[in-house]
């Protein structure tokens, strides 16, 4: 029995818990927050969530999360089957999280959490962003899937990481990024329809209201 | 054949090099730096190095060409055979790129290349490098290699990795931290001593010196 260490509002936890749903892997999901404690250092030990607890032990990183997924149940596949193309589909992945979502992250706490904005990420954030939309643009089939007509972790690392880094980019630059990829938000519709989809994102956006009241309340 | 689009000062371009020559295969190697141009964007989408050039087409992605390389020629693999192990070797390489490479790089023109010190990464940069060493530190089992005793892609990750942060946090903060991983000493030794390593490192030498002394020059 595997059992997620997360919660809803982590966009990372959301992305392995979707690849468990696609999969039709039972799971177990354990509340867990970014943690310094020795104890769940333990099992994350970068202190981050998801969390993976396997019957072999525990594993973090959501990459190498989705990869193992695939490579333990191959079916449903994740991943192109043809190898170019599967580095291909990982590729995207890594310009996504790199470039886009990882640089978005910066503004989070300015732009959900109060905190106060960072001038030197106000100034690089953005530009670097925009080299990411472009390399993922040409990158990006979107048949309608990111890789073509064929459904996987390519889509799931890609819809999760928008939905941070778009609002996050929004409230700071006023910029939409999602209408400056081309085929982007026919992507995210069809994503949005899928079962799968509707049972992480209702998690997701009962837990940001929730964490989004907490901080309203603490003011 | 393959075409290796890259240069020697790039630790990336020299972990892609790296596997080429430990796998065996057969490869040129053209010197290219990073660009903005529209003729290298359409090879490498964010204008980094490296960039394979595969018969089937350009790939660029550190991780996402390790992968490729090893599904493409499994012998020698450089992967565990195991899933989880395997698993594990992709989080200690996710580990080692995002919290040790990527954070020290921030310092890098300041500390190489003569550029302004980022005062808001001095302060960010030391904390999440300690955190990440202690986690790498926790996933690694040195036996001499980083997943035991079978070299891999998880090797050479590390090795080019740590050629790139050990100076730049030397220079930046005075601090070796590769003193800060008990068995990382060991195992940088015995990397060293590989015949694969000793070609490598003495093309990384040879370039950075050129370069060191072109900017030396310029000055």
């Amino acid at each position: 029995m595997f059992k997620l260490h997360g919660f809803a509002v982590s966009n990372y936890a959301n992305m392995v818990k979707h690849c468990l749903i696609e999969k039709g892997i039972e799971f177990e999901q354990l509340d867990a927050r970014p943690s310094q404690e020795e104890n769940y250092l333990a099992m994350s030990p970068m202190g981050k969530v998801p969390c993976l607890e396997t019957p072999e032990g525990f594993l973090s990183e959501t990459s190498a999360i989705l990869d193992y997924l695939d490579e333990l149940q191959p079916d449903p596949p994740m991943y192109p089957s043809q190898v170019f193309k599967r580095a291909k589909a990982r590729e995207i992945m890594r310009v996504t999280e790199l470039y886009i979502e990882i640089a978005a992250r910066r503004h989070l706490g300015a732009a959900f959490f109060g905190r106060e904005r960072s001038e030197e990420a106000y100034a690089e954030v953005r530009p670097q962003v925009e080299k990411g939309l472009r390399a993922f643009a040409q990158l990006a089939s979107f048949g309608p899937y990111v890789m073509g007509s064929d459904f996987g972790s390519a889509d799931i690392f890609v819809y999760h990481s928008f939905r941070l880094a778009s609002p996050v980019l929004k409230r700071t630059y006023d910029w939409d990024i999602r209408a400056e990829v081309p085929g982007l938000a026919a992507h995210i519709a069809v994503m949005d329809e899928r079962d799968s989809t509707r049972l992480v994102v209702a998690d997701h956006e009962k837990a940001m209201a929730e964490l989004m009241a907490q901080i309203a309340a603490a003011k």
